[in-house]
């Protein structure tokens, strides 16, 4: 590595926005104004989009006011992008950042930010141009490498178990079987997390299935009539992403349109959930079938936040930045949970490549043998990232005997 | 009116569940039990359901700390019904009221609730029987005669506008068109709610559509061509109820089943949203367009909730008892907004028959003349009854430069 760098830093938000992708970016920002270094700072507006067009606000004529207040705000305080860089993207990319003198490069983001991070810096290292590079991991899906779990994860997590929580309630007040599909393309963290809405032993979710395990309509139905007969409702959590034997997406089959990093949407319709309930009705006798589809509100709901989550996006961002200045080196900021009883981490560089491209799954000592539920490994696992749960009361219910 | 009633007390929920149902059970649960008048307290489970099967639990065994616990929890603790007695099913009532030593029923619920209570009370002076007979409000759609405002409007409300607060910033973050499907039937109400998400000039929700006015296809894709031009995104807010000049409602253009009070299921579907997404894709070059539909999530999610409906939620529950009790009437109380600059309530009883069967919709002078937005009048009745929203951080954004 050359010598101590010093120059412009940049940085951008990617991918879908989340509940403290800003507490990253603020975290990062104001580390930065510590240190001498760091002379300006720019903010790219949606991602390498506005990197391209050059379109910058500068993060140092904002108040420390201003700061902490989109650091509170969910969603990307300066705009995303979905959209990979070409080889002709990466030419101007670097033509921009030598033109406006950067020399700190910070792109917060999941699997695909962290692939565009590394090309950026491969560039860099194969030009010569003296560049600190860091991708900042930010996913609700929970799914990048190297990471015990994502910032951004914990309050969707907790969206999600609220959310379970108040169906769940919903559905016991009113009887049926209820379905909720729950964002995760690939993983089914989220959705996995659906179980912690669980307090009392007859709580549903009664059936929770992930893009992990192959789903099959025909024992989906079966599952579904079986605790139907057993309870007289059911609650169902599943992920967007469930895909049959042969890896073909449930929703893929209704649903058309792809973005530029070759993913199908999922999100934003209620497509799956639909065809869900209409196969329970056709099958089956109950009356009352609904679906739900949570949507965008999993990812950006003010207020529904996981106090933990907020800590570990700032603290990240803010550790991206220190090595970069103080250590003159490049990577991806990863959290690593300490073993012990107690809940620890730490936040640890690791190279570019190792968070970039391929994502992890739901492994399997968190998924039941059957496939239609998580383990109590998952749960002491998530419990501590999503915090505590809104309390949940219950009558005793004394039946009173029946009067002749 | 005979003279001073004694006996048991039956209290029983109805309809779709709500935030702040259990504060009005509670409340008048706490309230019964000052009352040396009242005798045993029986909770009837899944409304009049739970009496027609003499499913009864006993409320004066749980103790106060579950009491408070459940007036805590959203949903409806003693189990709800969407069932509208016969004449056959209230003889068999009346039958279970007089062997149970009934004297005081309570019945918590919409208009289809008062009017269950009020030929109920009808039936009590018709047959000669000491009834006092008690419609309690609640209803997230708002949509009661008598009363300025329902129990269980402000915190569904608090959840829409907190959830196209967070939609509008992933919105902005991420361009497109955002459809939001909200409930409500006929009455707009909660729907109109989306526009208290507002905070900068140029936030969403940016049109807004009532079931209180035509729907016109090819009007909707105007404004929406109109928006996105302007801003280069457009976030909406639509009614599930929403209905061609016709009076047909879009959504039972997709979807046939029916409850027993011969309401067409318009929630637990995506079929609306869905629908009309497809048509600006359609209509437009706009490549990103999304539709959630909040579904069940507005009404019971846990620990988001307007602390003065679950106030006002309990104060009618109680207020109902009192009513019965100490002036040994019969009716329906409601809320009513007393004149004046600050916010204040009084409790009102009401004849049943006043609430009954007919609903109010959205007054024309809370919709904009175009029929696409709701007036500053709206606002300011809808602002107190939701509360405080969360904060939301917006950087300054000081443009940098462009460097040649």
């Amino acid at each position: 590595m050359a010598g101590k760098t010093t120059g412009n830093m940049l940085i951008a938000q990617s991918g879908g926005p989340s509940m403290v992708i800003n507490q990253s970016l603020i975290g990062a920002v104001i580390e930065a104004k510590k240190h001498a270094q760091v002379k300006k700072i720019f903010g790219a507006l949606h991602g390498i989009k506005g990197i391209l067009e050059e379109d910058f606000i500068d993060l140092k004529k904002e108040s420390l006011k201003t700061l902490e207040a989109v650091a509170a705000t969910p969603s990307s305080g300066l705009g995303t992008v979905r959209k990979k860089p070409t080889a002709e993207d990466c030419k101007a990319i670097f033509a921009v950042l030598h033109r406006y003198g950067v020399r700190f490069f910070f792109y917060i983001g999941g699997n695909d930010s962290a692939e565009t991070a590394h090309i950026i810096n491969e560039e860099a290292i194969r030009q010569g141009y003296q560049l600190r590079c860091f991708h900042i991991p930010k996913t609700i899906d929970n799914d990048l490498r190297e990471n015990d779990h994502t910032p951004g994860f914990g309050s969707a997590a907790k969206f999600v178990a609220c959310a379970l929580m108040g169906d769940n309630l919903d559905n016991r007040a009113l009887p049926g079987v209820k379905i909720d599909v729950i964002m995760g393309r690939h993983a089914g963290f989220l959705t996995a997390a659906a179980a912690l809405a669980r307090v009392y032993p007859d709580d549903g979710p009664h059936l929770i299935y992930l893009p992990e395990r192959a789903f099959s309509m025909s024992r989906f139905v079966r599952d579904v009539k079986r605790v139907y007969k057993k309870l007289g409702r059911c609650v169902v959590a599943v992920s967007e992403g469930i895909a049959d034997r042969n890896g073909i997406a449930i929703a893929s089959k209704f649903i058309e349109e792809v973005d530029s990093h070759g993913n199908v949407q999922l999100s934003g319709s209620g497509a799956l959930g639909d065809c869900l309930s209409a196969e329970i009705k056709a099958k089956t006798k109950i009356a009352r079938v609904r679906a739900d589809t949570f949507g965008y509100l999993q990812r950006s709901f003010p207020g529904v936040l996981s106090e933990r989550d907020a800590r570990e996006a700032r603290g990240v961002g803010a550790a991206a930045v220190k090595e970069a200045v103080k250590n003159n080196t490049n990577g991806s900021m990863a959290i690593k949970r300490l073993p012990g009883k107690s809940y620890r981490v730490k936040y640890k560089r690791v190279p570019l490549k190792n968070v970039a491209r391929e994502t992890k799954e739901v492994p399997a000592r968190f998924i039941n043998k059957a496939g239609n539920d998580v383990t109590k490994a998952f749960v002491d696992y998530a419990a501590p990232i999503v915090g505590k749960l809104p309390p949940i009361g219950r009558f005793k219910g004394v039946k009173v005997k029946t009067v002749k």
